[in-house]
């Protein structure tokens, strides 16, 4: 597994982007370092009216359910707080007891949420080699081994990360592959969609053909400039009615959800979820593109990241002005990510910061 | 223990406060029907600035909890989604795995959860008989047996709400023998205060006052005009270190901290907590003299809630106009809430319905 | 609830049925104080010849089964370790995540198993009132509200106690009317028959027509004379085929299971389990008649366990010479219990013990 | 990880070990297809007299504490019912909420115990690349990364299994080696000694020398010849007072506790554990000398177990006379697992069966 380190800075004077007594500064650690995007915050504000019944009975949330079903087909939204809910829940709407959940080992879900899968739903995650994020069938079936074995918990669900957490991105026909081969083996297949949106513009294609044959999605909103919220997309037809009880049992039911349902309704009403993508994968390939000869650019630029190798000495320097992370200590692999405010200026400065620490101004 | 209906309509049709094709209509069905206060989302507004580290390392979320600790003394506040997660996050923090929490049988804890605690935590909840809402110590003193007894789940957290369920609010007196004879027992005490400035308007104290011998506070923030989030307040010094990990496992970890951060800051760092208390208390008491010749008042009106008895077809012909929750079917209890924005006309047009329907005009 | 106390002695000096430098004493402390019948020994004597497969793959598990399915009719039969396991795995293949077990608030599930329900299967028991320890129609009615409310724990499992913890049995009409109401209204029916054959000797039935209606039963060995062994005995047709899985995480999938399965065929093959069970019964009685003139016995003596009052003194010197249980510390209710090995001369005794405590030789 | 197969025989009629119509065969399937040493099956007789208290209040119960404190040194013994309860409560009295177990790829407690630790204690296994079975301390050093940060499951505790379930053993300073890294890193050290008298065979040593460093140890009962029963062994001073509560919620606090107490007595009283266990692994070692000429070896034989590569159609003609499991059926690789009560002629006639399968006579 990689090493990652600097996620959880001790504290704030750690943080290059947010220096004492300087302005703000953009930051490249994370899309979640950014705010939340105008039209989404105005959208919040015209929902701030009046009463309305809360726990997802209002208007706003009804509204924001049939804009995703627009965009998703025929399927059953759950809002929830974050990202971590949104994948645990999904799982949950999936499993039995005793089933487990093949995963990259490096997947979000397995290094990154604390043990949230575990602990909430009791199951076990069974980590799978990656190839630069992504899962392949052969490792896969690997693990499909001793069904109807009482003392063996039983895989159940295929969880892939779209875009990945190495900011790569499967193609449409690698997606086809997995699912069909997951279908056929028995297997239901969650999507995280953390940061979908950057996967569906990366591909060039719509929202239903990036999930076709997925059976729940985590539709990430944050990432995206909301100010919170998630969803849990079931796209199975026999969907699990029991998630209304689990969202609450896992203490992810909004009272005031209009305030979720009004965000949602602003980013997929319209093209709002593309724009934000697009910029911020554009900004990751102008940054790829400004670096990529002094650096050593370590995984296809995909998405919304841009993984590189990093001198240490270099890595000081450019973090005395702009906060990112190192994803492996070990090998200076360091990790640059965009948001959809993150502005070609951004993007100069700080390549050139890169340029001038690593000699190559 | 009192059966409460109402309180998930399958439709938004039966919810009488946005009937189709009128204009929204006030609710007396919970405080939590109503939106966010202006001051609130003024703050929001100016928090959506920049890029800002997430997960709480931000200036927001520190300047809250700093303004935190000036209303409750030195404690730790960890910021949280909702009340549910307030309420079992308390809980964690103080439980170890054979412990079980006293609590009153109609707790919003043991009836209005979904069985969270013991969902996640999972602890046993012993429900004890309460007095409009309130626990005594004789009833508390049954329960307290079998110290040390394998079989038996100890008996370690005292729960109660402030105000209660019901209304109803503990003076200080009765809080103080309370914590008093917990702390004698060996139990700790946790305090559900979802509602908790309306109890502070209604005892005339401060925030310290009323949290004394508490050992850790569940603060809403929602009910009190946020737009989402409550606060986990570690009150006892050798507060649990490890509660951040049970946080995030929890799911309750916002990435975009700073906007709970940012909102909790303008409820505490003025009086916007107390006005909006006040009002809200105000409110209920006005509605308490305008129908209490008319229809039996229930419970002592303390807080933001009246309790009383309603005729079948009285009942109906005020959900026309209003809507509001049955508490006990059998009975024709119901409950009437106000909240920071409920007007006086609102409440005098309330009353004139009520009186219209009981005859009473 | 009732208090009980001395189930967990701090030492065993403090149990008078084993005095140090005395011989050993009979106890009418518990069922589970006396060994095990000669024949079950025999039994697990015959059933250690050779190799044979682990894990219930042998044929004295499978004969087992088929002996169980000849007392109980179709059914499914789990054999696990204890009493505790047997509770909860049978509730666990009934319930969904966020289903809920009404029971006796001094159900052995509720007050003896220190949280093992909620710790193991993370759901809410819903404690009921009893009358002699039994459960009647219009307590459990009272529970049924809230249908579909996301809120709120949804009944599932209705869970009695064959005989009960008082030592009271259900009539066969009795039960036939709490499983017809508890289908009627969408529960199910959980049988706590830790005891059972004593209930059947004592209504003088077959083991088939007491679980009539029942749809799992937890069957128990150890206190009708195994070494060790309980079963879960699965009676609806639509059996949860995960519980294999079920009880290996939950660690009661025995390796060498031939052990249980000789026992168990030992018990059920011929009819072991209604003389040991009507023996014990009938020493009861036996008590009863000698003591009732001199206490006051407080329970109907339905089974094999005998509740009176013995006021303090009086139990102070009983106890020199007999170990027994103080039920209710408050009112010096107390518990005599018989088991298969309890002779005339036993109970004769300890009645003599009483009568001369009580100063009424 | 490695994948095996038919752990779990669907039907009786599988296993070679006890053929319709003929006298049972011996089986080299695993150490638990044998019944119980004669020495032990007479404690139990003895122990079964009289009444004495349930729940290890009992005399044999505590003569067996105290026979395993003269074994072990200072330690606290609980006993249980089976292996995969040893290992999870041993984890259970040494983990937090958060804290991860970092574990061998292919350890039983990963792989074969259908997810129990995950499901019962809610942690999180970290599977580790094994060499031969063994962990070696570069490889959990790459997990000791992210201390502190809350996003991610904090390691604490590193499990190891003596003899590994590849039947070797490790060395005295391999363990030396181990424990010292582990504590001067924050971990504790669990030894899976489900096999353990195994391993002080092999190492020629003494019961107190494999465990030391070690601070629980899963103590194996049944594969030694035991009816059943298994012992956590808190070795800590500072040892988890809270296990005797966490046994009665994980269902394994037995009521005729006597009967595991005796039994565990006449193992470790005395050298009768030494013995079962010099003669299993004398007899792997037997059959080692007898195949190697004819089969791949494929691990150093140092406990009771003998990997080797067999032909799929000699493994066939094997299996028609005697059972055993097959490893890995992509390499054919096959455990012969040997016992206390395998005789010289078992082996010399499976051995013999082996070498004319492969046409080897």
């Amino acid at each position: 597994m990689v090493a990652a380190s600097g996620q959880d800075p001790a504290s704030r004077a750690e943080c290059a982007c947010m220096p004492p007594n300087h302005a703000p500064m953009k930051s490249f650690g994370s899309d979640n370092h950014a705010g939340a995007h105008a039209d989404v915050i105005a959208a919040l504000l015209q929902a701030n009216t009046g009463h309305t019944p809360a726990y997802g009975q209002d208007p706003w949330t009804e509204q924001a359910q049939a804009t995703l079903r627009r965009c998703f087909g025929d399927c059953d939204p759950y809002f929830v707080f974050n990202g971590t809910a949104a994948n645990v829940l999904s799982l949950g709407a999936l499993l039995a007891r005793h089933e487990s959940v093949l995963c990259s080992e490096l997947s979000h879900l397995n290094v990154d949420e604390c043990g949230a899968p575990e602990r909430v739903l009791g199951c076990k995650l069974v980590p799978i080699a990656h190839h630069d994020g992504k899962l392949v069938v052969e490792d896969i079936e690997k693990q499909l081994v001793r069904g109807g074995d009482q003392h063996f918990a039983q895989p159940r669900v295929l969880s892939i990360a779209q875009p990945t957490e190495l900011g790569t991105v499967y193609s449409l026909a690698e997606l086809r592959e997995l699912t069909a081969f997951a279908h056929a083996r028995g297997l239901l297949v969650h999507m995280d969609g953390a940061r979908l949106p950057n996967a569906v513009v990366s591909l060039d294609c719509t929202l239903q053909e990036i999930v076709q044959g997925i059976d729940v999605l985590s539709l990430g909103g944050t990432k995206n400039g909301l100010v919170f919220g998630e969803a849990v997309i079931l796209l199975r037809k026999d969907a699990h009615e029991q998630l209304k009880y689990l969202r609450k049992q896992a203490m992810q039911l909004a009272s005031k959800s209009r305030f979720i349902g009004a965000q949602f309704h602003a980013l997929f009403s319209g093209d709002l979820w593309r724009k934000n993508a697009a910029h911020a994968v554009a900004m990751a390939k102008r940054l790829e593109q400004q670096v990529k000869d002094v650096v050593t650019v370590t995984r296809p630029v995909q998405a919304n990241a841009v993984f590189a190798i990093l001198p240490h000495p270099a890595m000081q320097r450019v973090r005395e002005q702009f906060f990112f992370y190192v994803w492996d200590e070990h090998t200076n692999e360091v990790r640059w990510m965009t948001s959809f405010d993150t502005s070609e200026q951004d993007v100069d400065a700080f390549a050139a910061a890169i340029r001038a620490a690593t000699g190559s101004v």
